[in-house]
């Protein structure tokens, strides 16, 4: 890890929307990639070759020589795989980049080992400067913590530490800010898309209600019927969703939410 | 209406977010208003002063002399004070600006009347630029619609037609895309404060959130363990909230509605 970046010997767990990113950065930065795992052939020979990397598709002809294995995959297949991913590498170091896993799912698998969580969405389809994600950092000692470190900041201006417990709270929350966030520009869309309005009269709107929360903390910039408790527009809005019970139930317990929310 | 900028005298009902937004831009523009009503003194003789208007607290107290009366009440407030807004003004031009309200509301009251909603998030503490905010007009006539379009261009670039049914559309959804993506920052800002974590961390995430629905469908935007389904960091993120049902709750219900939304 302490090496030369052209020297240091990558191999990437994984092929989906944030290995693919990371894998990019890696490369742009003057990483070199070995090898790309992915149980899917296409996924793997996809990435593969966008970063001059050898694809695998099965953990036994993963490669022992290399100095660190970045592993992005799903939670589930994640801890299935730990023990054939370390099996062997004793002098390797482990990265996992998931916000919802504990460290210790390297405990009594790795001697080097951590995490580097880049808090951000990704998408195959988008590359995204990777220098600008706020990359959260965590490792088994801190000489380890050093090492991540530098790393990090190869690819990131922005590197942070947070342990596992604060990493679990940041991925709760992204799923607020993001995905759920991205679900509500959904339910805009179809909606405007059944009475024949285009969604990019939505776009100024959306870009202002993250504009303000530059400026003001978003209970500052909270404004709608929800939040003037203005019951004729919320019975309204009630009765305009009573075809769609689960959009309705959904309006209902947000605007509950927001009803509730301590503002002070 | 069809008089020069300087010689159309404009009165403005309400003082609230929008229509403190709306007077400056009117003045701006380098339109006159002579009068700003409010119940609440204090709103009327801030945005008057602010764009040199008189402040009434009484509509006894307001003009019968205006050409054009806008109002940007409360839904409830309006509906009880349409018939004094109108009285006496048989002239006059109305406007609202709510789009929960639909246009009949002046059926019986005014001759001369239409709706011009600016699909927006407005805080007095921000002022924003008038002429790219989407402004959807409807009108009692062809020929007031005509007068009202050439008003609204002074004032934005981007209008649009829309009649009562699809204006209680726009809004609904500008409630899902704002005013619920709001509070999901909220939640998260509160998420990450008590475990002891900057919201700034946040902010290239929400931008890149909404940059990508710039060049993405939302649909295909979406990503996240709800659209996955990852039922592993579902169940752990549920777990997280068990001290604050109301948020468990939320979390349950949209990523049921993220889950069931027909993505095709």
């Amino acid at each position: 890890m302490e090496e030369n970046r052209k020297e240091l010997k990558i191999v990437l767990i994984g092929a989906g929307n944030l290995a693919t990113n990371l894998g990019k950065a890696l490369k742009q930065t003057g990483y070199r990639i070995l090898q790309v795992y992915s149980r899917t052939a296409e996924a793997a020979s996809v990435l593969s070759k966008e970063i001059g990397a050898e694809p695998v598709t099965s953990l036994a002809r993963m490669t022992t020589q290399a100095d660190l294995y970045i592993v992005s995959l799903k939670d589930s297949a994640f801890t299935e795989l730990v023990s054939q991913i370390t099996a062997g590498r004793e002098k390797a170091f482990f990265i996992h980049t998931a916000g919802s896993i504990s460290m210790d799912i390297w405990k009594g698998y790795a001697k080097k080992y951590g995490v580097l969580y880049p808090m951000q969405t990704f998408s195959k389809k988008r590359e995204i400067d990777f220098q600008e994600i706020p990359c959260f950092l965590e490792a088994g000692t801190s000489k380890d913590l050093q090492i991540l470190k530098s790393f990090a900041y190869t690819l990131s201006r922005k590197v942070y530490e947070a342990d596992s417990e604060q990493r679990k709270f940041l991925h709760l929350a992204a799923v607020f800010a993001c995905n759920f966030t991205n679900h509500m520009y959904a339910v805009g869309e179809k909606l405007l898309h059944e009475h024949g309005l285009p969604f990019e009269t939505m776009l100024p709107l959306i870009d202002e209600t993250v504009r303000k929360i530059h400026e003001l903390s978003p209970p500052e910039a909270q404004t709608g019927p929800a939040v003037r408790y203005d019951e004729n527009v919320i019975r309204k809005h009630l009765d305009m969703l009573a075809d769609k019970p689960e959009w309705q139930a959904l309006y209902k317990q947000i605007t509950l939410s927001i009803h509730t929310y301590k503002y002070d």
